[in-house]
């Protein structure tokens, strides 16, 4: 379970939180460290010193210039978030992330991107509606800002307290949405869901539903409605055969005043 | 409950640790720090830089001499070890440590003191052997030693969710998605879904993508896709006004041969 798991640090700023969370990664057995667009400098002595040790993690980070990119073969992307948003999307905490991971990733072709936004504004909307899921750690809502390491740390600790107790042979009864399991369909990942969710806006505007220059929170919605059910990739297939034959409509209408 | 634990740091090293110990613990609402025989100068501006604010705490610090004064009002006992001791001792790890001290410190006059030692060699036997129960955060064994403040953060995580959990008379269960509990439109009843199903079928057939004589499960997978969404009435309007902008799109086609 946890060598499918990836952890993705969006706009870092401070080297010695790359260091700081990759020491708290290999604390927790976990392995695969990258970063997206990082405004800190990168390698830098400070991450390397507050790795202590973790170097070898740091040594194989890949650099994303996009979150898009990241996520493209995560089968199941969680983004953490401190604040309650604008458009509520799927909350869970750190417990449930774990127990949902342990149950998907006993399948070798999933995999969890856990997201974690920048020290000083998280992660933006855009950046979250990427997400199946918003991750909150329950904190004193009075000084609710986690350092970035700490945050990794907390979320990694979880995530092996789960694989340690799904180790411990008896299987636990399963809690989190079922769809994990036995499935008849690999679920898509984030790249077929990105290409999914373009094609879908193209479409809504060739059928004047939707106005780019007036959004009002369209694509946000649908992407908060589509995410939550974790199309797989035939439903994925299916939804895109319907966009284009609605396209094909939409392009051969007679035009009216 | 959180005000009645006590965080005690023997011999630090570094002050930048008993800074981020600090911000770790109020992001968690505790309250209650001191420090033993500190090997680090204190005040120091790196712990007041690492802290990020939580100053108060930093502020109202107790330094103690010995371990034995640090512990005299507490009356759980408990110290962290990364190593199995010669003398094997009551272990348990952080969640264990947490649902007793909820219950305990239900109780007014119970008090847990939490001890961590030094960055470089933890707590020496004779400090080990003050403690009621050692405490072992689960870690990788090819690389157990967690940063100072990152197992402060842990234990602190793991206390405030007892403490949550105890104040939460009712127990949600924490495992699904809960889009059920704050959402920002009701759920779609049974006859909202399937006026919008009726409509979704006419529309497939009137693009052509659905053949009602050969179904090939279709309606069925896309039942199964957006039920698993559990739709608000919001996204169901949505929905069926896109349905309807395709329908018509449809109508007003030019037919080819």
């Amino acid at each position: 379970m946890l060598n499918s798991i990836k952890i993705i640090l969006v706009g870092t700023s401070h080297p010695g939180n790359i260091g700081g969370a990759a020491r708290a990664m290999k604390n927790m057995g976990l392995s695969e460290l990258c970063l997206v667009a990082p405004r800190a400098q990168f390698p830098h002595p400070e991450a390397t010193f507050r790795s202590s040790g973790a170097t070898d993690l740091l040594d194989q980070i890949t650099i994303y210039p996009t979150l898009e990119e990241a996520i493209s073969d995560c089968t199941l992307i969680a983004g953490t978030s401190a604040r309650s948003r604008h458009i509520p999307w799927p909350l869970i905490d750190p417990r449930g992330l774990a127990a949902q991971a342990a149950q998907e990733l006993q399948q070798p072709e999933h995999k969890l991107g856990l997201v974690f936004g920048r020290e000083d504004r998280g992660l933006s909307n855009e950046e979250l509606h990427l997400c199946h899921l918003h991750v909150h750690i329950p904190c004193n809502p009075d000084f609710s800002s986690l350092n970035l390491a700490a945050a990794v740390q907390v979320l990694s600790y979880e995530l092996r307290q789960a694989a340690l107790a799904q180790q411990a042979a008896t299987p636990e009864p399963a809690e989190a949405p079922a769809f994990g399991t036995e499935w008849d369909a690999p679920f898509a990942s984030g790249e077929d869901l990105e290409r999914f969710f373009t094609h879908l806006e193209t479409t809504l505007i060739d059928i004047d539903f939707h106005d780019p220059n007036h959004p009002r929170q369209l694509m946000s919605r649908l992407r908060r409605l589509y995410l939550r059910a974790r199309p797989d990739t035939h439903e994925i297939n299916m939804l895109r055969g319907i966009l284009s034959l609605t396209q094909k409509a939409a392009h051969s209408r007679t035009e009216k005043p």
